[in-house]
């Protein structure tokens, strides 16, 4: 899987270089309520409601109708702009509307530019399961932009910074202190946090090239998820939102807590790291009556395998060790533990 | 991509043998309500409508819904047990479900054995357009066998032999002339059936090992069928069923003569391939008031561009020219000559 990544503050030369490049009948716009605003009015664009509620098989046959209606072909380009609900929902439609249009996506928010629209996985929520179909189908070029941070709530920024944040636990312990010291608070500064997310985003991309398909290694961006996804899920499940990256942040302090517990990850690095998560991610919803709960969904979680709890764990930062098995003893001890941290 | 074919007539050790090799958690069979009866009742299978009707997002849900009740995950095994319909519709579900399940096909049609199980094109039918939502997601393992065939209708016969005359027309003159001498009232002989079977899905395979996502080459696989999906999506909308394989006969036809008219294909073996169409395929059910209609579905088939119809033809048996490009005129005329050669 090649991708093409383009990390610019100049979005409009970029898409023009690119369509430029190809040789395309029709250039088709996806964005949601939101994003479609940035847009001068385009000729063909396709606007779907925003939202995780709304990542739905209804949504994308919506798209697929639109598509039909405006001569979408296998020679069109289609480009989602938007944040990661967008980019997964866009790029799943594009992936599979006449077995596959190129697509492109320019992600709007700080996660959709350091997760969702960076690696090939699109997809949709079903039966109240998260991203439960989808197709393994990259965008060919991904235009990385900071110019539409400025406007985004704090919340956003923080839910993208948790990706981030694992990014660095799973290559590079000075970026890992040096994220720490972050200022929501403070102003952008753009050239910065381009560079920034252009480091961010090589994590990744090198993982995802020694394996696409997420038989082996690729599962060390997994880091947080396995108990985070569960958070989400159960959020999910009871009609209540949780922002991805703040799930994703107390999975990355549980995971943190699991790998001290089974791989003698250093604790100094669980501390420093469970005081930035209570300092900007403090609003955990759940109690110990949520642990079975949450347990049964880590059980059924893509990854599992015969009702088993598997996780990406660490031996230190920059030392990750996948398809770590974890009992429900140990999610619940680390469980509690998060709690302390968290000082709910 | 890369398929394991396994040409045999014991199906039986065929899937265990792939069954013991692999490590799956669980085995789900997905088959029609007729192959279903094939089944020694399995402990998990998903029974879907038979039927092109019935190739449709709804039964593609169900399909996911069954799998999500049994517990499916990344690490079962699908076995699509069926005809064209199955494998394409099952297939999908599959590669789909947890972004894809490994799943191998067992055709039990002669043109689910030559066709759709081999190749890696999976898809439902969508507003009408045949095969309109879909993805490029090979098989692991296709296991070919003619034992289902005795007991094959022989219309369903004559419809996949239509893709072994296409396949034949694409690579060698002798096979092209010895399957125009078959006889579909004589019992089958297995052995050499599988054998003849073997020789038509390695022309297949081989160009799709070339280019799997028909960028090129592939598209030497539509002979016969830009005009053929025509005939059939015409039937489809007007709600009457055309085999598959009859509209492709009628397809193979249309262009040969195309071919004639713009390659200078010979014409004697026009005369030929009309005269077996004649006497096996005769129940075309357009007549040139229909012409407006089909030209116009050709215009919007998946392979086409800008409006244009496109299609692949030859300069001899064996001589293929993807991408040509025919004007309305060239494709009334051909089809004029199509219905004098079928004697309608």
């Amino acid at each position: 899987m090649r991708q093409n990544l383009i990390f610019t503050n100049d979005v409009e030369a970029a898409v023009e270089r690119l369509k430029a490049a190809g040789d395309h009948n029709l250039t088709v716009w996806i964005a949601d309520v939101n994003t479609a605003r940035l847009l001068p009015a385009p000729p063909c664009l396709i606007t779907i409601p925003d939202g995780e509620g709304n990542k739905t098989l209804d949504t994308v046959c919506h798209v697929w109708d639109e598509m039909e209606r405006m001569g979408v072909t296998r020679h069109s380009l289609v480009i989602n702009l938007g944040g990661g609900m967008v980019c997964d929902l866009g790029g799943f439609a594009a992936a599979t509307f006449k077995r596959g249009v190129r697509f492109i996506n320019v992600p709007t928010t700080l996660l959709g530019a350091v997760d969702a629209a960076v690696g090939g996985k699109t997809g949709f929520n079903y039966n109240s399961l998260k991203n439960e179909i989808g197709a393994f189908a990259p965008a060919t070029d991904v235009i990385i932009s900071t110019r539409f941070f400025d406007t985004l709530p704090i919340q956003e920024m923080k839910s993208g910074f948790a990706e981030v944040l694992k990014h660095a636990m799973l290559s590079d312990h000075d970026e890992f202190m040096r994220l720490l010291n972050h200022d929501f608070h403070a102003p952008i500064h753009h050239d910065d946090l381009l560079e920034r997310l252009h480091r961010s985003v090589q994590v990744k991309t090198d993982i995802v090239a020694r394996d696409p398909d997420e038989k082996g290694e690729r599962k060390a961006l997994n880091l947080g998820h396995t108990v985070g996804h569960a958070f989400e899920s159960l959020a999910m499940k009871r009609d209540k939102t949780v922002p991805h990256g703040y799930a994703v942040a107390w999975g990355l302090v549980t995971e943190a807590v699991l790998s001290h517990l089974l791989l003698k990850f250093p604790s100094e690095d669980v501390h420093r790291l469970g005081n930035f998560v209570r300092d900007n991610y403090r609003d955990f919803p759940f109690t110990c009556d949520d642990y079975d709960e949450l347990l049964d969904i880590m059980r059924h979680d893509k990854k599992s395998r015969d009702g088993e709890i598997t996780c990406t764990l660490l031996a230190a930062i920059g030392d990750y060790r996948i398809d770590q098995t974890v009992t429900p003893d140990d999610v619940t001890a680390a469980l509690d533990i998060l709690r302390d941290l968290l000082g709910v």
